[in-house]
């Protein structure tokens, strides 16, 4: 215990900070006001629908957990596959994903009602609710991420473990779990609140020509309750898993970067966990900037809520200076230059996602305007969009990959052993600069759901135009801010991949050095020969003239398409179900749309949940099964081609898919601001058509491609073993 | 010249029977009847459109074409960074590649009257006519392909050129011409037609409720002769490209794997174009087994067209064996084996293709279906059903690909430096024997837009519902054969990127030795650094963890992703003119839609063109532009990078693309069939959406993307020396 510096003991105490304020901004919320007996009677069927999904997902989940750590404890005890540790941190990384799941949801569901009956007074009444609703999740997922990981840090330091490549490999592991669990939530409920969206919408809007969240409409609680299992519940697992993952990812790299320099060593793993401990207090800091004036107009509420991210962001980009500097790492210039750089780059991924999807700007308009000739030119002009929007995230992407690699490299971009690892240290600590203030990023992506939650359930409670007007406003201000957090979630998930490809290459070591140890006289004789990355490259033929490489790429790319492929036709499925079933009620049953019969929502939300924890299964076993029969019979040179390929297209792709979701999102926003005819018109009619199809593109299959990505990778390196025992 | 072995002369003299043939077929087309004066003046617009169109076409890419000449020519001649034969090899290729769509483009106007006016008497009459003319565009690209080909060999041979490798190499220019011409014909035509396409089917179709194709529509006759400059001059084109890069890159791959061997070296470079000239004589056979019996069946003549490209494919797969072992080539049996097992991925995929695009199975039909519930769920299913169409295409070429590299390197998977060329000798020579039977998959494949034209020519003239019958059962059945041939022209496509990589790296090695000849320190230095595989690609470090690599990839795939979104965006711009346009006449002119008014069918066309000529410019310089500034800041390294991502995820994207854009056409087609309400009902409305995004999927960017990939190869080859400058 006594090689862990003291100043580790930040990383506990913040998580513990984190989890104290979120716990605090919860009940500061519950002691809100839930507003009309109607508005209480609406939340609480979305509250039991949401924690009825929950608990089936969790259930599923927990299937698929125990059959994966069996495998991997009999790879572990029965082959040597694996060390010892590895099934149980594996079970952690879920658990505590699932946890900072259950959490936000149960808080946004508590939130909503409460929302809107704050935002009956005033704006600024609804925004601090909102808010503070959304730091518990962002609070909550920092500190759960962070607790797991001290305590991990702290279990295999206090067991003995001395090879810091040991520990923090095996820490990868939990990364899996979190992988695993952020994975099947994302699908799942980005299937739920897409299923019913879609389907609502369809019936709803285009054929019976009433409002969102109508009442009578039979598909608005499944809708509403969506929103909490897909926008919060799956948000809040995808960014806990990168989270971790990044910090995880990078201690391995530092581990590997400064082997052989003792407590250099030490320190280059610890400071990516201090770099998020600070983020934590940064976090607060900007949570309790967020202030708002009785009375304040949007404007000014926008102010306060950029003020709040903006200067946690600045300040984490100072402190890391001061965080590397004091610690004594070497090079603590330049790598802290490469966490400036992810967080420049970040903003630009933010500021880019922003013009191509806000219809504030001229390509987002154009696909309004191409209403005007119909909804196919309103999908074509998005498609068109939507791929030309992956050019400058890309590019700012290769840029930051490159700046980070040279700064922590020492303005090197040599790919020698030691050079390597240094160099994606740098990259990798990037990702954990731009994650590391999530608390307060994630309150303000969080915030959006809950305001439209809120929204939902003001429409639904017939409180009147004033009260959904300003959730409506709310949810807008959330969508602004939120930008820069998005560009932070999406730049991090690249950054932490290729960190992510080095783990892997050192977990072959170790795999090889496990089972030469357990006696196995081949490994014995490879061992010597990859001990650094050249000899490593070529022992294996990792080279771009390999065909078993070429393949691999070929089948990343191709399984991010298969994956987007079959979470799309999922959604369409359940969606048509859907609409089946609201087309259903509305012939059958009797007053309906005249607001004297009551729709069966619970048919609906079971149709929802029925479709959500069917669809889900394959895909997400698609994404454990591709790299593990790509490892046995391609081996590691045709694993890296996977998940290079796997990353760059499936980056892409996922770019690609969300902003032409977010832009036909806000097209229709612009006809149903009045624009080319307004609400009602055939021009709106067109844009819906086009907002429809986004709905899948950018909550389910564009953001389960960033954890597809990653979870490849984690797949990897925990099948390492196996990959190993083939060569 | 002594060193040729005499059965080269094979070449050119199978090169003039193709292109005799070809004039042969064309007479006699010729002296069938135009039938009805309304038809022939129909023909006659359309003729001229199309001429004019292609004028304008090549009056752009002469300009682009000098403009690249000249700018090779300081490179070869200022800088020693090419050699002095590239600037003239360059300028055949698009030449040569421009008479390919020219010839081909006169026959299809000149057949599409002959075959509407054949098909008035019976089915079959109007097969012979569409399939023997189609047979005029598949022997013209071959014969000029092979033509090209053996005079550029005889004169670098008969020039004293005496190293296979920089003959084979230099050759490789012109296919960067063919490439470069090919690309503006895809994306110029793409655009013109789908403008034209979509335009008239969204205020014709969908807006007025008229038929396809009726007179009263102004854009009918753009429609039309968009189909001649994008169907039949881009195929051309494309197909040309493909035919000619395939045979090259084999013949420069058989040039390094065999070096030092003597006349072995010389066999191995002529046997890829031996094959090709004895697949010019079995397609010529598989031309005349395709005979129509009078007042033949639907099934007879489908029968019929099956024959002759089936035995023509499995007789070339006899027939490589017969050569390879008669030229004595070494391991004759095992790069044969390579060629069949090309056979077998491309029927594979043309199987997979129809499959996924046909209404006569599942996911098309599901699609249809989707119409029940509107535009938004069918494109959304159509979207899935593309993205999963991927899977078996991509996983059959991985494994073609490992497949004829082991058969045609003994079996083993080594990348050591011999082994990795003569593997991908294997690769390439795949490549050839799919494509040696062009000429006969080229006229199964022209033929559909003759008969689709054939179709429009009897509508305009109102021939009556019978005619127009046979004329669609001509296309359907064009649509059918050409599966085979389509799977063919996929699979080569990708072997032959891949066959370039390898010729990439030879081109590296070139250029440093042509610059250290001619003094350059540097270079002296560098050329024994780079002398085999391994050596190469450790000295510019091309592994996987190398960010520049790894940068290169993500550019790749990128690349494919802008290349695709700015073709959607043109088509989109250019078909909402238009939509203007029709919509104007409507209102304008007087007595349109009575049949009383004429309208301005010339307006139409101009605005096709003069869109296309304007939008086709920017997509295409921008794949000559990236390679070369990727070369210049990421070197050797990030170029290999970028065309394995761009390959990868080009290929992936492309059929995607092409799958959703097909499977959306067949599915309207199921509910104008009858299905789902028929035609007028509000699912064919909602599938003629998805058949208009489906346009400019299928016939502008998804097409383009295959040649997008081999132009940034060529580009990369022509630009070694530029790269290497700055190494």
């Amino acid at each position: 215990m006594e090689n862990i510096l003291s100043v580790f003991w930040l990383v506990p105490v913040a998580s513990v900070v984190a989890l104290g304020m979120a716990l605090f901004f919860f009940l500061q919320m519950k002691k809100e006001d839930e507003g009309t007996p109607r508005m209480r009677e609406i939340a609480e069927h979305v509250r039991k629908g949401a924690m009825a999904y929950l608990k089936q997902q969790y259930k599923v989940v927990t299937i698929v957990f125990i059959v994966l750590a069996v495998i991997f404890a009999v790879m572990a005890y029965g082959f040597h596959m694996q060390n010892p540790w590895v099934p149980f941190a594996f079970l952690t990384g879920g658990l505590f994903s699932g946890l900072a799941g259950f959490f936000g949801m149960k808080t946004a569901t508590y939130a909503s009602a409460r929302t809107a009956n704050a935002a009956r007074k005033s704006l600024d009444g609804g925004l601090r609710v909102a808010f503070r609703s959304g730091a518990v999740m962002g609070l909550t997922v920092v500190g759960l991420g962070l607790l797991d990981i001290a305590l991990w840090y702290l279990i295999l330091n206090a067991a003995g473990v001395d090879s810091l490549i040991t520990i923090t490999t095996t820490m990868l592991t939990f990364g899996m779990g979190a992988s695993t669990q952020a994975l099947f939530a994302r699908v799942g409920g980005g299937i739920y609140t897409k299923a019913a969206d879609v389907g609502a919408d369809i019936v709803g809007k285009v054929e019976a020509d009433i409002p969102e969240d109508d009442p009578r409409n039979p598909a608005t609680i499944a809708d509403n309750v969506g929103d909490n299992v897909g926008d919060v519940a799956g948000m809040g697992a995808d960014l806990y898993e990168s989270y971790c993952g990044s910090i995880l990812s990078t201690a391995a790299l530092g581990a590997t970067a400064f082997v052989g320099t003792g407590v250099m060593q030490i320190k280059s793993v610890i400071a990516p966990m201090i770099i998020a401990a600070v983020g934590i207090f940064l976090s607060l800091f900007g949570i309790f900037l967020v202030r708002t004036k009785e009375g304040a107009t949007m404007k000014q509420l926008l102010h306060s809520l950029g003020v709040g991210t903006n200067v946690s962001a600045a300040l984490i980009a100072v402190a890391t200076f001061a965080i590397l500097y004091l610690l004594g790492i070497e090079n603590w210039v330049g790598i802290s230059f490469s966490v400036v750089t992810g967080l420049l780059a970040g903003v630009i991924i933010g500021q880019a996602t922003e013009y191509y999807t806000s219809h504030s700007y001229k390509p987002t308009q154009k696909i309004s305007e191409a209403s005007k000739t119909g909804a196919a030119t309103v999908i074509i002009k998005g498609v068109g969009t939507g791929m030309i929007s992956t050019m400058v995230p890309v590019v700012t992407i290769s840029v930051a990959i490159l700046l980070s690699y040279l700064c922590a490299n020492g303005f090197q971009l040599d790919v020698t052993a030691a050079n390597l690892s240094k160099g994606l240290y740098g990259v990798g600590i990037a990702a954990v600069g731009m994650l590391s203030t999530l608390g307060i990023t994630l309150a303000t992506d969080a915030y959006g759901p809950i305001a439209d939650n809120a929204g939902g359930n003001a429409e639904m409670s017939e409180l009147g135009e004033e009260v959904r007007k300003r959730t409506d406003a709310l949810d807008a201000l959330g969508n602004t801010t939120a930008a820069t957090g998005k560009g932070f979630a999406i730049g991090s998930a690249a950054l932490t991949a290729l960190a992510l490809l080095a783990s892997y290459i050192e977990e072959i070591k170790e795999a090889v050095a496990r089972l030469a140890e357990a006696g196995n006289a081949h490994m014995q004789e490879i061992i010597t020969k990859i001990s650094d990355i050249p000899s490593f490259m070529d022992y294996f033929q990792v080279n771009l003239m390999n065909p078993k490489v070429i393949v691999g790429v070929f089948i990343g790319a191709m399984a991010a398409f298969l994956f987007s492929g079959i979470t799309m036709g999922a959604v369409g499925r359940a969606a048509e179900d859907m609409v089946k079933e609201v087309r259903r009620q509305f012939r059958e049953i009797k007053g309906i749309l005249e607001g004297t019969g009551t729709p069966d929502y619970k048919r609906c939300v079971e149709i929802s949940t029925r479709s959500a924890q069917r669809e889900m299964i394959f895909p997400s076993l698609l994404a454990i099964i591709i790299p593990i029969i790509v490892g046995v019979v391609l081996g590691v040179a045709g694993v890296l081609g996977l998940l290079v390929g796997g990353l760059a297209a499936g980056f892409t792709l996922a770019i690609f898919m969300s902003n032409a979701g977010g832009a036909w999102d806000n097209a229709k926003k612009m006809v149903e601001e009045g624009n080319f005819g307004g609400k009602g018109s055939e021009c709106h009619k067109a844009t819906i058509v086009g907002d429809t199809v986004g709905d899948p593109f950018k909550d389910t299959s564009g953001p389960s491609l960033n954890i597809l990505i990653k979870l490849m990778s984690m797949v990897s390196i925990v099948m390492a073993g196996l990959t190993v025992a083939f060569v």
